[in-house]
């Protein structure tokens, strides 16, 4: 299977957020989506999808003349998580159910991202968390890892999410490792994301030291995956760690929101759904 | 100017909405998307905007083989309209003003649209239009003109947005023409859209003997140009028709919801906003 349909027009839209991001002027917006559109082809015409979203993301940088684009958008998305921050502890200290609330916003913050849109709303989707109803949601037996492990890694995803995992590392006193990217994608975390999130202060930030979005194990370094595979407990945010490892054999806990008819497809999962999904529920069926 | 970065990414879109509106597979969908991809890239370098959006319209029929693509979403646009109608003649009776109402609620049914976007909320829109300020709105023109004209040419836009069309006719009774597109091109009214929207009850249904979407007259048919020059009113719906028309030297009252980026620069006018603007008031400034 060549890149699918979706994720072509997506592409396109991110390369066009990534214009209007680093305010490009009209003709270089049209020579940037010019390339995308002969490198989708090339995708198409090939049947290479693995590399198309990479090499797309790496002549943005190039063309843009910007190594990080999405940094604006990072920084305000960490700022107003930052300001989000207060209320969020309020509603853990609130709670009947700590760590479960913790986790359910941890799931939340997901929803800062702007891989499958360029829309998201961080207020509401923290209202829905707690009050919707979730199906899939293995929170005893993650709650069960959790108090029983020593190191727990968890891989970070989207910038200003980091600020909901700060959130809850906090809640249980861990030996914690917080994987960022080795180099700027999307607007996932790299390493002074995170610092400016707090996430240092509950955790030993390492880079993953792969360029791609998610998780891609052989991109990996030699130390991250030491640490990957050492860990007592992995817990993992979001889509594209979930996609990067959904045949992963060793326990993983997945935390994200189901933001694309892909994956819905892929995986029956139903779009909008938040989850918490352990990988040895999944390798049971 | 070749075609814009924003109708790029716009007319992509589009084209996917086309392939899961016929249930295209998965490689039928990357080789309509392919195809679609080429001629926006030759749009580029060839700097031809104009002609890309119905080149692109014609192939995404040729490629799915079907003459009418959106056929399916206008036939449930127009029947959730003729729910919505009972409602709507409802809102007019209980309106201190009648006409005012019955305008605002009909640039409320130029939301049903499946150009700019694939997603809108008409009960939304229609309880929105009512209370927001309204900023660019001739009404008191509008309503002198319509007293006053014996002959009012109505140009349609999209189906579903029809049975609003129908409410505002049915209003003040006059000899009505309604312009309908003389082929199938996005959820554009055709003929047998207008009539499954009681349009025939109201109005003289004429087809504008042009494929394309707006009025472009160059490719309108003299009858339809003898009945725009001659009308002593021409009500405008939608966008396109806007853009198509705004150089246009006769008098014209346009009614619609400003739904993209390109026309708010291009014509100063607010994102999102409702609009009645008389191009008497717009060649003034």
């Amino acid at each position: 299977m060549a890149i699918e349909s979706e994720c072509i027009v997506c592409r396109m839209r991110q390369a066009l957020d990534v214009c209007n991001f680093v305010d490009a002027d009209e003709n270089t917006k049209q020579s940037i989506l010019k390339r995308v559109m002969e490198i989708l082809i090339d995708g198409i015409e090939n049947d290479t999808p693995d590399g198309v979203g990479f090499l797309i993301q790496t002549e943005l940088k190039r063309l843009t003349n910007h190594n990080d684009p999405y940094k604006k958008v990072k920084s305000e998305s960490i700022q107003k998580a930052l300001e989000l921050y207060p209320k969020l502890v309020q509603m853990v200290e609130n709670s009947g159910h700590k760590l479960k609330t913790a986790v359910e916003l941890c799931i939340a913050g997901n929803v800062i991202d702007f891989g499958p849109s360029n829309k998201h709303d961080i207020e509401l989707a923290v209202q829905q968390v707690v009050e919707k109803e979730k199906s899939y949601f293995d929170f005893d037996e993650f709650s069960k890892e959790l108090h029983k492990a020593r190191t727990v890694l968890v891989l970070g995803d989207n910038a200003g999410e980091t600020v909901f995992d700060r959130l809850l590392m906090e809640q249980v006193d861990k030996k914690y490792y917080y994987s960022v990217k080795g180099e700027a994608v999307l607007n996932d975390a790299i390493y002074e994301d995170a610092v400016s999130s707090g996430i240092d202060q509950v955790a030993e930030i390492i880079d993953n030291g792969s360029p791609m979005s998610g998780t891609a194990l052989p991109r990996c370094s030699t130390e991250f995956k030491d640490i990957f595979y050492s860990a007592d407990m992995v817990i993992s945010k979001g889509q594209a760690n979930f996609e990067t490892l959904a045949d992963e054999k060793r326990r993983i806990f997945f935390l994200f929101k189901v933001k694309c008819m892909l994956l819905c497809r892929k995986h029956g999962l139903p779009l909008n759904e938040f989850v918490l999904l352990d990988n040895r529920e999944i390798h049971k069926n």
